[in-house]
C-alpha cells in the first residue's frame, strides 16, 4: 500500500522537563517520529534566562530562530547571539546549549534528522548560573 | 579535526523560478546543503494564488505552516486547507503541490532530509488554473 501524506493540526505545547531545561520552556512537537522522513521537528519557546542543559545530538541538529534573541554556545567556545532568521548547524556529538537572553522570550524551531539511528538527544548537566552569566 | 557548529545569519529571499512555481513566490534558504545533517531547510512565501508545480521528493519532505492559510494537495485526492502551526509529512515519491489561497499570502518552512541521497525534489508540470479552482 502506498504511503499517504499526513497533516498534523497545530499541536499543543507542553512544559519542557526540569531534567533537561532550566527555567520555563514550552515545547511544541510539530512533527513527531515518522518513517517517511525520520526527522523530528519541534518549536521551543524559552522565557527570559531559560535554557537547555548541555547536550549532544547523535545525528546533529538544525536550529532556526523564529522569534527574539538568544544564545548558542558550543563547549569551550564563547556564546553567540542568535536572532530571528538565523540558523545553527550543529554537528553530531558536539556538546552545546541554547536558550533565551536575560530580557526577553526566545523561540526556535529544532530539526533532528535520522532519529531512528541512535536517537535525537543525549542530555548532560545543567548550564550553571555562572556559565550563563559569562555568556552575556 | 572536529566539526564545528555553524551560524548562518538571516539570509535574503530569492524569487522562486517560473519553471517550478506559478505566481510570485519568495524562497529563503535558511540552511543549505551540509554534511552535518544532510537536511535542507527553506522558508517559502506565496502571494495569493501562487503555488508550486506538481512535484515529488525522493526522500520525502516536511512542511510547517508559519503564516496564513494555504492548500496542500496529493495527486488524486481533494486539496486540504493548512493553517499556521499545521505540519504535513510527505512520503517519498508522492506527487503533490502546495501554495496560497486566493486571498492572502501564505508562508511555510520546508524541510528536506537526506538530500545527498537522490536529491531534494523532482519538478513536474504546472498546477493548472482549473486544478487550482477546483482545490477551493
Amino acid at each position: 500500500m502506498a504511503q499517504q501524506s499526513k497533516i498534523n493540526s497545530a499541536p499543543e505545547a507542553t512544559r519542557g522537563p526540569a531534567t533537561s531545561f532550566s527555567g520555563t520552556v514550552w515545547v511544541t512537537t510539530l512533527v513527531g517520529p515518522n518513517a517517511e522522513t525520520d526527522c523530528i521537528v519541534s518549536s521551543v519557546t524559552f522565557d527570559p534566562k531559560a535554557r537547555t542543559f548541555w547536550h549532544t545530538h547523535p545525528n546533529g541538529q538544525l536550529l532556526v530562530v523564529t522569534k527574539g534573541i538568544g544564545f548558542y554556545q558550543e563547549k569551550g567556545k564563547p556564546a553567540r547571539l542568535i536572532r530571528e532568521g538565523d540558523s545553527v548547524t550543529i554537528p553530531p556529538m558536539v556538546e552545546h546549549w541554547h536558550g533565551a537572553g536575560p530580557n526577553g522570550t526566545f523561540t526556535h524551531t529544532a530539526i533532528n534528522p535520522n532519529v531512528s539511528k541512535g536517537g535525537a538527544v543525549n542530555w548532560l548537566q545543567a548550564v550553571t548560573d555562572e556559565e550563563y552569566r559569562i555568556a552575556h
